[in-house]
């Protein structure tokens, strides 16, 4: 960063021969998080990781972010600094700079946060180059996000789960890890044909990930890698386990397409190189359906499929 | 722009040997607009040209933006195209590609506009460069915007005035100018030692100017350039018109300091290459109060001092 806060604008130079990526995210108190199940210091936080998800979902590494921010009256300086204070707890972890904000009154609390990232131009990974064949995977066990607001939310007793599945699902609500490593070394194989990131859950994400594509997806149920937070806090909410892990959002997973002969091989690399799976949820075929497929048996990817998955 | 909305993030590939910079500009209806006053083309219009101006005033060319929403119930698609339109108006008299935006729900309409722009290295101007014996200049008349708003506002009759003079006066106020090529020039001159844009008015702005640069600054009230519908307008609100015009925020033009005896050659070859005249407005001095000199007599520059500006 050459010139930071305090000026008209920030600056950098960017890295020679690589591009440079860009995205917004907006999060607005009532509708994207509440006050009564995320901390200021969360909201902060939850607000930067989805941005950074969408620059590792380019197959980039994020640089920096700038903020804006509504803040309503019962929110005073002590407020914005909880804020700031998780964005940047976030921000230190994968070396991105809060490079500017600005700040406005208003009704309700908003937090518009866009994040610049650069990515080798053979690096960059789009959505739209999914082939029939390829294996559909994701960077690790889904719904854990999902099951940490079901028990914030009081959805759930959490007095009749184990106590080390509730903390872990809570954490996943409050502080998603964007998937930042796993990004850049999968933008790095050239048998990742299409990458983007899980914001609205599978059932919502894949289908655009198959039309950018121009194909089909099959989701393979006994696939499914379910977070074990998601399949108690199913089970206890008289749920399939499967729906709430392809209903879930915000587990900011990244999703990919990677050509089926290679895909043993890159899982063993990734992990290797990330520490990070990648687990097999279905794959690509010709056509342009999303379905579900569950003992021999295909189900539309919504609300019609969720019948064929009673408990 | 290699690869614009629909996917995780935008692309683009920075010019080589630049400085990319970055600013964010939030506006919240109630606090920044009213849509009693400012139409929805207008409030997309004026966002995205707060940020352009912020990239100017770097220096630099403005490139792309992205837009962070939030859209209350009564606003409808319509509403948010509406919005779009006007900052698409502005982004194309630009070259700016709009690349990418996100949306949510709340209870109020605020827009969060992000813009990035390039700059050579050596045409980077900060705001804490100036230098006592240095020249500040703006490059236009003060004060219509905060005419129009007057206006808009029913705080005057407009019946009571020109009315060629009441539309200059509004259509500042809705529709702000980014002096896009005069910070383009102003950064190409080794002259110019700091640069920023008058958002809050130079009563507000210059101080900073001043701070930054470590530097005491005079307002010569004889040279103020007062725009004429703001002349008109505070007469008829029977408020001296030099206050309205450095009060007065929003006016988007550019501020600088620029070495004493280059000044004259520097305006001469601005209005001849981007058609705007670079105006004085005062001085920069060894100290650190920022005053408003009338008539041989220095008066602080703020709402004590302007018992001196009495009409």
């Amino acid at each position: 960063m050459r010139l930071g806060i305090g000026d008209d604008a920030a600056v950098w130079k960017p890295s020679p021969g690589k591009l440079q990526v860009i995205t917004v995210d907006e999060a607005t108190e009532g509708t994207d998080f509440r006050r009564s199940t995320s901390s200021l210091e969360d909201a902060g936080w939850r607000a930067l990781a989805a941005s950074l998800s969408d620059v590792a979902a380019m197959g980039g590494r994020p640089l920096l972010a700038v903020v804006s921010l509504t803040i309503p009256r019962d929110l005073d300086e002590q407020g914005v600094v909880a804020l700031y204070r998780g964005m940047n707890e976030l921000a230190r972890r994968h070396r991105v700079t809060i490079a500017g904000g600005d700040l406005s009154r208003g009704a309700i609390l908003s937090l518009g946060v866009t994040a610049v990232g650069e990515v080798r131009p053979s690096n960059l990974k789009r959505r739209d180059g999914g082939l029939p064949g390829d294996v559909v995977a994701v960077t690790g066990p889904l719904g854990a996000s999902r099951a940490g607001l079901a028990i914030l939310d009081g959805q759930v007793d959490p007095a009749a789960l184990d106590p080390v599945l509730v903390a872990r699902a809570v954490e996943a609500h409050r502080r998603p890890v964007p998937r930042v490593e796993a990004g850049h070394a999968l933008g790095g194989s050239r048998e990742v044909r299409a990458l983007m990131d899980l914001s609205d859950g599978l059932a919502a994400d894949l289908p655009r990930l198959a039309a950018a594509s121009g194909v089909a997806a099959v989701v393979e149920e006994a696939a499914l890698p379910i977070d074990a937070a998601c399949r108690a806090v199913a089970l206890a909410m008289g749920v399939a386990p499967a729906r709430l892990a392809l209903e879930g959002g915000d587990d900011l997973e990244l999703l990919c397409a990677v050509r089926g002969r290679a895909f043993e091989h890159l899982a063993e690399r990734v992990r290797a190189r990330v520490g990070r799976p990648l687990l097999r949820v279905g794959r690509l075929e010709a056509g342009d359906s999303v379905t579900l497929e569950r003992a021999g048996e295909r189900h539309p990817l919504d609300v019609s499929g969720w019948e064929a998955l009673r408990p």
